[in-house]
């Protein structure tokens, strides 16, 4: 049997590593149009931010060792580029000699990747345009960054200052790799800004989480440009470039980044005839097999479940796109391993912070028309707060209102983030409920969490709401509700909430004669926490009342 | 109904706070012998070190907050000497006037806590010897820490450095709190010796796995006296302290910080004749309620049952004890709740590195006679070693060979350690297997994790290993093995192993004619991934090989 493997990065150098290890006698034929394999693609950032100095370092494993190591017949600078399906053939370029062969597969994995979009506007091809794909990328970006600019061109200020390193970058898009490539950006000393069309950062995350990140980045003096869409781009007086953008402004940049977002690479696929899916990406089954059942697919090229909504969604992660190229090896070694679809764990590096979130948002939820839902806000010390060095977690919390399951999570904060994120990723793979996070027993020391860690306060609060004892509301779905604020008075300096009655947590007691006994009560406080205390008071005194979650905090992101 | 609540830290503390946001009409009285309720102790040894500077910081919640927010009658200084279960009242004596009063109770909860042990023997009550255990056992510790120590007494150099501050501490007892003690003392400058009975520190811990910690603590100039058990204290001849040790040894100390463990306090619920365990806890069932419906029992004073063995078990853990207290009070307010267990998932930082474990250990598995599992190690790096920062963790996993559930691990290092023992919590509470773990998608971006996360490859390596695609062997239990050395040359140097042949990887396939065909090859490396691929191209090629988990790196441990 011989097995071609289109692509040799994440999906398919562990499909063909996990192949040999499964067989020996299969021939296994792997082609890169590139220069390397295996290489770190979610290292480029990095190493133009200089953090990951070497080249060499972002090399996992060699074309030696695939050829050593693994025998298998390992070819870069090769592209596959024309499949017949019928034949199974597939025509390969050889870029070095220029050189086309044909090759007969029994199976073929298409493992082609994504490709980062660049929209054909003008002046997209003006030299300093760069996207983020390829350790070429990155060797050019750094290259570019690396030069020298002449100041005096177009300047009238001449002698000033004649010549300088770039100094302005304009990143577009800012989802998981514009955000990184604004932090790395800026770690080299240049001024950032990032425009991106939607009115938020992060596209993954609901708007109101999204507004902590975009307040994080303002902090670190990075110029945002929201809901603005790019239009092209053009030399300005100086001879620098400038981006022009739908609102018809234009930002001069010493180089721009593109990351609007990446496309399944599935030309190949089409020229196999092989179904491509709703959203654009190759349709695989289970066992990674296309509607060609001698062609599979693995990566950022295919549609995957969304394991929690059962929809077919594009998520290019490493994570899955690993997973998926061992699960191909399996099934092409004749086992009968299964992909359970993937559920959308993410983290990303800004700065100090981490923005990270695992199963369904809000946001797809509603897209959805999904009403079955609830969710929470929690403000919580990622530690123990008497031990030093504790820092805010901001956190979205969603869970099903007819089984308490959770559904998804949304965590920011500057430090343990992933021991959460971790903690409820497991907890949607199994299908636990608010029940159980109530119950879990993660590691507990000041330095490290509190005796209740915040995964623990999640399951509580939505175990509350469900069984009545806490009901919850939230800014944005507020009736007819008295407002009762139980900050202390200094605190109602900072954001007083208008039309809201106020009586301190403490005095409450004392003064509920003060409170209408006909309308329901939407208590807050800060975050959330002594807003539960007054709510429970009240109810347990015979008022009808609400905690709103996340208090004047979420109020002021939500606006 | 009348509650009265004996203690007023973690699980006496949570229950009056949850009790009232239950009822506001429920009689809470909540007894406290020291001067602070809800006080922090697990900050203790944190404040000795300095970290935590303020000993307000260590007032989580305080009476005054009881007493208003909580309209918990609230009395510090105040101790239960006697429990009358017949008439349903106790001795309460004011510790402050020496008044004895009688109360009455419809239910009691007994929080009391367990208390450091101190043997009774010679010199055990110096100065100078300290326990852990309460705000003023810190306080005074600071004190003795600050003060001057003539150093002239007895010294036959007089006049040099004559009055200097406390330089040498010994710490009794290698647990947690044994553990924390000598990183704060170490912090604040002294020279700490660690003494302890057994063989290893942390007995929770596997001893190979303990090795780890043994050897980082000696990296960190700790001086360990293993094995050896405590005889008694004098007074050396220049007037300072001297630790006595079973095998007759001698230790100077400025300081002494006794760390031997605890034990739960019966001596009320003896009082009130209710059932201790076989470990000498209270008895108590998963309502938390003791042999006795009227009275509860929660902390560190009770027994447990393990979540994973089934058996009963002392686990003084702070999360368990507010989990506890929680459940007390939904039971008290007529509410459905049960404990499940406790799991022992901990975590204890050690300078730099936090040791960190969840579920049942193979010592424990060993001591049930339990034959149904089987274990691996591995060495992995906390995140992509491309990017700056990652550090080796050490994992010891363990799981059922039958069915492949997670029973246990053990998680070292010095980077990303509660993200994976916190994964591994929760795949032990939901039930998860090793076939789930290969699955599980955590977070991932370069410095976090990778894209096959350490708990991927632990339920990747597991379950190779129950699907028979690799036979793991182990150092201990090797028979009649071939043994095969698939190491570089150089490396050898470092640790050479005695009978064992050496195939470099890279060279195996061409030399399989130098191995044997009819003994079973145990294959090895420095952490067991390249011996891994060796075993693999072995078993293909008609051999019997088992790959030996953890390699050489393992092998210098268990020594």
């Amino acid at each position: 049997m011989k097995v071609i493997i289109v692509g040799g990065v994440a999906g398919g150098a562990s499909c063909a590593a996990r192949l040999r290890r499964l067989d020996e006698k299969i021939q296994i034929l792997m082609v890169e149009r590139g220069p390397f394999v295996s290489y770190a693609n979610c290292g480029l950032p990095y190493h133009v931010g200089g953090s990951i100095e070497n080249e060499s370092s972002l090399l996992v494993a060699t074309e030696q060792m695939f050829k050593g190591l693994f025998m298998v017949d390992c070819r870069t600078n090769c592209e596959v580029i024309a499949v017949n399906s019928k034949k199974k053939t597939v025509d390969l370029k050889n870029h070095i000699t220029g050189e086309v062969t044909i090759e007969k597969y029994d199976k073929l994995v298409l493992s082609p990747g994504a490709a980062p979009i660049r929209p054909p506007l003008p002046g997209i091809d003006l030299p300093g345009i760069f996207s983020v794909r390829t350790i070429a990328d990155a060797k050019n970006m750094r290259a570019w960054l690396d030069r020298d600019i002449d100041r005096s061109v177009g300047n009238s200020i001449t002698g000033v200052d004649a010549v300088s390193k770039p100094r302005h970058a304009v990143v577009i898009g800012g989802g998981f790799i514009g955000l990184e490539m604004v932090e790395n950006l800026a770690e080299r000393g240049l001024e950032v800004t990032l425009i991106e069309k939607l009115t938020q950062v992060m596209p993954p995350l609901d708007p109101e989480m999204a507004r902590v990140v975009e307040i994080y980045l303002k902090k670190h003096n990075i110029k945002l440009e929201l809901g603005d869409g790019l239009a092209g781009f053009r030399n300005g007086a100086n001879g620098g470039l400038e981006v022009l953008t739908e609102k018809g402004k234009a930002y001069p940049a010493d180089i721009v980044v593109m990351a609007i977002g990446v496309k399944p690479e599935t030309e190949l696929a089409k020229m196999a005839g092989i179904e491509i899916g709703e959203k654009g990406g190759i349709r695989v089954n289970k066992q990674m097999i296309t509607s060609d059942p001698d062609i599979l697919a693995v990566g950022d090229a295919v549609e995957v479940k969304d394991f929690v909504t059962g929809q077919w969604a594009l998520i290019p992660l490493a994570g899955p796109a690993n997973r998926q190229g061992r699960i191909a090896a399996d099934v092409l070694a004749g086992r009968k391993s299964k992909y359970r679809g993937t559920q959308g764990t993410s983290i990303c590096k800004i700065f100090g912070a981490a923005i990270s979130q695992t199963g369904v948002s809000e946001k797809t939820l509603k897209k959805l028309g999904d009403k079955d839902y609830e969710k929470i806000y929690m403000l919580s010390n990622s530690h123990a707060g008497y031990y030093p060095g504790a820092k805010m977690l901001v956190i979205k919390f969603l869970f099903r209102k007819s089984n308490g399951k959770v559904l998804g999570a949304q965590v920011l904060g500057e430090d343990g983030v992933p021991k959460r994120i971790d903690s409820l990723a497991m907890a949607i793979q199994s299908g636990s409920t608010v029940y159980d996070l109530e119950e879990s027993e993660l590691c507990y020391a000041p330095p490290f969490g509190s005796a209740k860690d915040p995964v623990n306060f999640m399951g509580m609060i939505a175990a509350n709401m469900l069984n009545g004892d806490e009901p919850i509301a939230h800014w944005d779905s507020l009736g007819d509700n008295f407002l009762l604020d139980v900050r202390n008075p200094p605190e109602l300096a900072v954001e007083s909430v208008p039309g809201a009655y106020n009586i301190p947590l403490p005095q409450l007691r004392a003064r509920l004669s003060e409170l209408p006994r006909d309308r329901e009560i939407a208590v807050f406080c800060r975050s959330g926490q002594r807003s539960y205390y007054a709510t429970r008071i009240l109810l347990l005194n015979g008022f009808k009342a609400r905690n709103i979650s996340g208090g004047v905090t979420i109020r002021s992101l939500s606006k």
